[in-house]
């Protein structure tokens, strides 16, 4: 039974997936297919943050839609012309049309895009990021980390339900929520959600195992966006971020890791939640705060151990057109 | 020149006074006059903390309205049958039509009403609280504190003058900006006041003096409300009172000082602004947090020296009838 006022994500998604044996009608070949996601989306943040950490950047380009849309969705409005320089097209709707004349759902990111086509193939934020750790597999960087390894696949996926239900998903239901009851209910899951990631992490380096998995990335793109537009534009502000301990040490630990922080643009963040949502924000007037130059500062988790990468390496920077200005 | 969407508050209030020798009619007369404020409102809470530590209860009675109204302005909808019990009224409204039957402005706290004719005198914020110092000083508790004292009223004045333009109205410039060019210069006058006063208490224990006075109790009515609703609410989020380490100190020294926390009410304050200002929250859902534990935990200023009532003592705790919850 749902409670009166809670707000219900739909979770259908166009369900192809990109695989090595492209049973889908969508082989895998370098150079094909485009992601497309925002700065400011944190499911489009995952796609992006693995793509980094996987070197997948040279066989999967990525198209970066600006933060502000109206209720035709996400647009190329920050690239020259305003159109994206190689889908050739202003909004991600066309993408989606082009798949779909009557494509009657939300026009999400990430959405990777078949470019001969110019079809969307899949918009399914869940599955594209195990796809590009399990099907790209051939085309990791040397030294790519595993991030979704056998072993530990049940203990990521259950972590992962966990904090998608009560915090990736749950900020949203506490920030949309129609009644009192609604957001009281999301606010409770959102920290008690949280209270027990802080005691896991208290003790430990990442959220399975000692590397860093598909876990973390997908904990990390929320617990990143809490302060700018979480605690405030949704009310969830029991504490801030910075104002529980553990969780803002493993959120600093990460953001400093190549791949993260590099994928990570505030402003864009900020401008996105408050502009956009006007239900919320009629005024659109967007905050100034809050004070970032904390996330660059020592986290100390080092002590706990832990081997970021496994057996592998950092990835390098990002390439020169996809960098997102420092907090620094 | 007024910038583009900048908030002006009208500081239109019904001038009378009410002086120890009566000349603009109104006479101070123990038991005539009733205080009516709402915990909610910044404004009111002045004169509310000032009556304490006067320790004038016995002879200005309080009359509180509830957190929330409609656009007839403040109700004594907390009191039984939704009456004031003194003054026999629903609405605020009513004693300001009984002055004025025209009367063209805000129905505003804190206002005193001639309780025999049932007339607002004034509603005047920044004369109420110095008349109750100067003025009813005949009917002071014995060991009250000079809030007002002559040798520091012009610094005082000085400071308040600089607290109330960016501190205690610039809260409201932020929040109520209709422009993000407003609410951007709004924001830095919040914060570079805030930094300024951060250095001015870094090394002395209160605003002006040694002691307590009217300065300290201007700055601490935004301040104790600054994270339950100006940080979020307002969008004054650089940092949240709890990471300005010094003003935090400091508002946590007056609000463990009697008088001061026993005037604050946090379900009052958050109620107020999320429900009445359905322009910046349409939703009207209030806020959980913030966590308010911290207020009671020690502060470490006495270090600083200080003696908070000069030659005075602290005020008795409130009357059984104007107890309000405990955050402890």
């Amino acid at each position: 039974m749902t409670e009166q006022g809670t707000f219900t994500r739909d979770m259908h998604y166009l369900p192809d997936r990109i695989t090595a044996d492209g049973r889908d009608g969508w082989p895998l070949e370098p150079g094909r297919y485009r992601l497309v996601i925002a700065r400011a989306c944190p499911w489009a943040n995952r796609a992006a943050i693995v793509r980094r950490l996987l070197g997948l950047e040279d066989v999967l380009s990525m198209g970066m839609c600006g933060p502000t849309h109206d209720e035709r969705s996400w647009t190329f409005d920050l690239d020259p012309g305003g159109r994206d320089p190689v889908l050739g097209i202003e909004r991600l709707q066309q993408a989606f049309f082009a798949r779909d004349p009557h494509y009657p759902r939300g026009v999400t990111v990430p959405a990777i895009v078949d470019v001969p086509s110019g079809k969307v193939v899949t918009n399914d934020f869940r599955q594209i990021t195990l796809d590009l750790s399990l099907e790209w597999r051939a085309h990791h960087r040397a030294g790519a980390p595993e991030l979704y390894p056998e072993p530990l696949r049940a203990e990521i996926d259950d972590v992962a339900e966990k904090v998608f239900r009560d915090v990736n998903n749950g900020v949203y239901r506490a920030g949309f929520a129609g009644s009192q009851a609604a957001y009281e209910h999301a606010y409770r899951d959102v920290f008690g959600r949280l209270d027990w990631l802080s005691q896991r992490l208290a003790g430990q380096r990442y959220l399975v195992g000692d590397t860093i998995t598909e876990a973390d990335i997908r904990l990390f793109t929320t617990l990143v966006r809490f302060d700018a537009v979480y605690h405030g534009h949704f009310k969830c502000n029991r504490q801030k971020l910075t104002e529980m301990p553990v969780l803002w040490a493993y959120a600093r630990d990460l953001f400093q890791t190549p791949g993260f922080g590099d994928t990570i643009d505030f402003a864009q963040i900020k401008k996105h939640y408050y502009v956009v949502h006007r239900t919320l924000n009629p005024s659109g007037v967007v905050p100034l705060g809050p004070d970032l130059s904390g996330w660059l500062t020592p986290h100390g988790r080092e002590d706990l151990g832990g081997r970021p990468f496994g057996d592998g390496t950092p990835p390098g920077p990002p390439p020169d057109n996809e960098r997102v200005p420092s907090v620094g």
